[in-house]
């Protein structure tokens, strides 16, 4: 194994900003196990370990060997995982429709690491792709990167205008100008989702989270058919005022695949 | 508003390692909306801000003025919230029984956010008390105090050794000999819990999470008259290898409450 140079940690390290990591189309993943599950999608740029991992023996990835304290300058976690992979990220990936399928679509969620939950959480309950807003976190983001468990290399995470995304995908443009497309949404006055009559077909349409303080905004909220409401327990009882955006998101999607 | 002294400083500083809060029976809230979700439960030992919180006008709390260096001094957290609440714990809890309730039981979560998130969540479906073996994360962690988002007001948290517990309140003891307390616990080859139909009861019992990276202890899982699997979707696609516990409590207390 050929030992990394110092610009090469320099530039390693520089891809933990988002300006950075969009600039040459990369991102870093950070652990063996992650790292190796990112090889089963994107194209490795290099592949940076303390000591040689077995399970990449006779790949064609450039291996570069880094001590300790080099790790460590290039790790964006708290605790530095001992392996880091630089990977491409993909070119460009169509938009997906909603019409065979059910896509999750994300408004201006923020925190890294609630992000990084969704997709692992998608990914189990078979969402293969999300469609976020601009202002949703950076799914490239290292932190994200590690909380998806690996989940990134099976879900597609795009980002485009969400209202431009829904409105063309609801369908209003058709010829019968008849919107069929489910667009599901957790609102404060929406149906208790449980009781929803509306969830049976619920393969295909689109579910959507908003962000964490401020729920959907205002102008995704008007392209809602579905309003959901996850009710707390016993109806009547004081409680907490929402739940984690990760936690209502699994929560419904539990519910459409039960 | 007198102004906080250094020595206080140096005090609520302190209360951010466990040993001192164990210690003095104390534990830190962070930021106006969680201090006054804490008042509504716990007893105020001094609460501290920058400038006068009208909602605690006529309080017989002690209000101390600080400056936001000295705030970020005290501060637990990456983003100081400005007002920092010293509180009493309780000072014991008769544990709770399973007789005519759900409780939940953790066994070695780790991770404080993981733990708020799950305190939060529980108090969304109406679980009032969690029972946790003695190597979960500290309940009193400024970090689960900012992520239970007030529910740690409404739940109470127990520490002790669950295999005990969870062995005491099964029943087995009883004259019959029966143990007739479903204990309930998510595992790999547990049953497809949409399917489960022993959840019809379910008001009664407990539900059990484990840890991060191995789950619910050998022991433990002696005692689970239930075990249940969330399924992925669809069944015969790779996914990720499991859920977040917090994601996985979430979406086995929808189950249990919809």
């Amino acid at each position: 194994m050929t030992h990394i140079s110092k610009n090469q940690v320099k530039f390693v390290r520089s891809l933990g900003q988002k300006k950075q990591r969009d600039l040459e189309g990369l991102f870093l993943s950070e652990g063996e196990k992650c790292t190796l599950e990112m090889l089963k999608r994107f194209e490795p740029l290099m592949i940076i370990s303390k000591e040689p991992i077995a399970a990449l023996a006779g790949s064609e990835a450039e291996l570069l060997e880094a001590t300790d304290t080099e790790i460590e300058q290039m790790s964006q976690l708290r605790t530095p995982q001992g392996v880091i992979g630089v990977f491409r990220r993909p070119k460009s990936m169509a938009l997906p429709s909603a019409e065979d399928q059910l896509l999750l679509a994300l408004d201006g969620v923020q925190d890294p690491g609630n992000l990084g939950t969704i997709i692992r959480t998608a990914d189990w309950f078979g969402i293969t792709d999300i469609v976020c807003s601009r202002d949703t976190a950076d799914c490239w983001n290292p932190k994200v990167v590690q909380a998806t468990m690996g989940a990134l290399a099976r879900v597609r995470v795009h980002y485009t205008n969400l209202f431009d995304f829904i409105g063309e995908n609801r369908g209003c443009s058709s010829a019968s100008m008849r919107c069929t497309m489910p667009v599901y949404g957790t609102l404060l006055d929406g149906r208790n989702m449980y009781e929803e009559s509306a969830i049976p077909q619920k393969r295909n349409g689109i579910i959507v989270m908003g962000n964490e303080g401020n729920g959907i905004s205002a102008e995704v909220r008007s392209l809602i058919t579905h309003p959901l409401y996850i009710p707390s327990y016993p109806a009547d009882r004081e409680t907490s005022e929402s739940l984690n955006v990760a936690i209502a998101t699994a929560v419904v999607l539990s519910e459409f695949r039960r």
